[in-house]
């Protein structure tokens, strides 16, 4: 038999996800019955939604899903082809030019998921033998595959720890000047803190550094009306491209890279990702569209998301759980051990009548006495369901012993 | 100044694409502001569709339109999660299931784009140091960089001359039994010309070979109500996964891989471009599904599509001009000079009052001398349309002197 074949059944039969699923602690892949709200539908009945990247909460927006449609009536469902070709419509060129104007970059270009915007700039433009790359320990997988696909030599690469500027700057010193690209995430997902970036210029403009920041989680809840964490410290004339995606606060699936007119062009016509990749359908740029007309007028969608975030913050820590000090939508439970978090989980998705659905995090994505509950919020929750949240998760801390 | 942001300006002053904008040539990122119908609005003229994927006509079908958008009311615009965490609604399930029984696979994973589904598929699959690939020369970009992206030893490689079996036998055979997986489209991009898959399975069988079929341009236009080109051949049951799209005949932007339930267990653990994506819209869930509830009933669609085709091939041929023997949805119109080639392109997209868009295929996409124009068909085209392009093709064709 094929050795794929094989090595296939086997792992069907021993692997850890059955091996999971027989003694019933497997977290993956639930089911959602319902739109993506504070409350969502799952196994058959209420469940809060503390594990999502829906900041804004504009998945279910009346204004938001009223133009995805009109959109769908005028323009159809999909444009079949890549924007190189037969896929550009005037509303991607729409699209990509307000989306520069709002992060205050000078030009954009669109691609279909958040994960190829990484993927297709970063290995469109590490393209020498001579370059070189430094990335924060921490950075997603999609900009560590994304260097993987770089045809530049691939032992050129300095990883940091984790937001150690010491560390950044001993690995600057090591690379040849100019040669390198500084690549972080904006707001790191797991535990929702952020990259001291008023700090990595400086050093960047010291060692003649690119900048790469892949702002994912940080548009729509930090800076002025969400333009980001460059925004929020304000260094965004110092950052050479700003990276981000639709599936979080924009509420679909699709994402962006934000720089110089001469950057996208580059990118533009040397990133097979980009090249090779149908462009995102109408109702996509609409969504985006429309999401951008609500928040650039109106903050009150991110400030209510950080009160709420603020809120859980203080209430778990209140209760004795150990949170971090988190500024953003993401409020890590820390547990430290792979088995009570997993214990955890299971427990607020099981609580009636309500649950509580959170994102477990293990070892490789978090260190080992790490192991965390990801919890995030939506600026379409309010203080009452914090509340109520809060209490569930408190009761059952105490029955498992985490407080 | 950085290295990068010195090469991206260098480019954007001298590059190839600065150089043919300059001289009137540049034939990509037209806009285009319609549906993507038979006739579209490019440069405020209509212009008859001539280069897209839109195989079944499906983008603007009423039946497909409204069930997208009772899926957004109903659903909101996205998941804003991955398939893993909090990205799964039973839409998704339910495609996944209705892909499969349509391919006749067992199980299915569904992607956010079609690319994905390669990358991600591939590079799960090539996971140990003594595997091998054996693929196509004319493979897709997105199947190279996916085997780019496999930790297996990237030396372990055959490439065979495109469609050539016995180059494919020798391949296998200097390969270790057993551990090979043969990759090939289905139906071929540029040339619409189709793999033997009969001849390859067999193969396939006497080697003990794995077998990977990208069908993007097959599926929806070849086989039983478009079951696609390992049904034209009946061998599905010997093929261990189908990769299709749903930026083609779908008319939305996704991608599956249909397999075993053992392999398809496997990418689901085991692909970091599927676990780190967020999954497609429900929308996209709700127009796939309305598309097969159309196919799998009528197979008008697919029937006229090939017709068409069929028509316009007859005629181009007629008319002298070269073109090959496709069966497909894809008739190139072979040229064999990048010169002329771009400017056909240009004298029919710019005719008036009304213009005809092809896709320009220069190297690398195709060998040198055999530069082309790629033409393909919808099925919501009809015999004057194809009559009134094939005259504009015809006229235009003299004028340049391709006849």
């Amino acid at each position: 038999m094929s050795k794929f074949r094989k090595k296939c059944n086997r792992y069907y039969k021993f692997g850890a996800p059955t091996m999971a699923k027989k003694v019933g602690v497997y977290p993956y892949f639930m089911h959602i019955n319902s739109e993506q709200n504070p409350v969502v539908e799952m196994d058959g009945k209420p469940t809060i939604m503390l594990g999502s990247n829906n900041y804004l909460g504009m998945t279910s927006h009346p204004r938001v899903k009223e133009k995805a449609i009109e959109t769908i009536n005028e323009f159809g469902v999909g444009t079949t082809g890549s924007r190189l070709l037969n896929g550009t419509m005037e509303l991607h060129v729409e699209l990509e030019q307000r989306l520069a104007n709002f992060l205050g970059m000078e030009d954009c270009v669109v691609f279909s998921t958040g994960l190829l915007a990484n993927f297709g700039s970063i290995s469109a433009l590490l393209s020498e033998e001579d370059e070189w790359v430094i990335s924060d320990q921490y950075n997603h997988a999609s900009i560590i595959d994304g260097i993987r696909l770089g045809r530049f030599n691939q032992e050129n690469k300095y990883i940091f720890k984790h937001n150690d500027m010491d560390d950044l700057e001993k690995g600057l010193r090591s690379v040849p000047k100019g040669k390198g690209m500084i690549i972080t995430d904006g707001v790191f997902s797991m535990e929702g803190d952020i990259a001291p970036l008023g700090h990595l210029v400086d050093l960047a403009e010291d060692y003649d550094a690119f900048v790469y920041i892949d702002d994912a989680h940080g548009v729509g809840v930090l800076g002025s009306h969400g333009r980001g964490t460059s925004d929020y410290f304000g260094v965004t004339d110092k950052i050479d491209l700003i990276m981000g995606t639709f599936s979080k606060s924009f509420a679909s699936v699709g994402g962006y890279i934000a720089a110089s007119k001469e950057v996208c062009n580059w990118i533009r016509h040397k990133s097979r990702p980009f090249i090779f990749t149908a462009s995102p359908p109408p109702s996509t740029c609409a969504t985006v569209l429309a999401i951008l007309d609500i928040i650039e007028k109106d903050d009150s969608y991110q400030r209510n998301l950080l009160d709420m975030a603020l809120k859980m913050k203080t209430g778990l820590s209140d209760a004795g759980f150990e949170v971090t000090d988190s500024h953003t939508a993401i409020i890590p439970l820390i547990i430290g051990s792979e088995k009570k978090m997993l214990k955890f989980f299971h427990e607020l998705y099981k609580h009636e009548p309500k649950g509580v659905f959170t994102n477990p995090v293990r070892f490789p994505a978090t260190p080992k006495g790490r192991e965390l509950l990801r919890t995030s919020y939506m600026a379409s929750m309010n203080a009452d369901l914090i509340d109520e949240a809060l209490e569930i998760i408190t009761k059952v801390g105490k029955k498992i012993k985490v407080i």
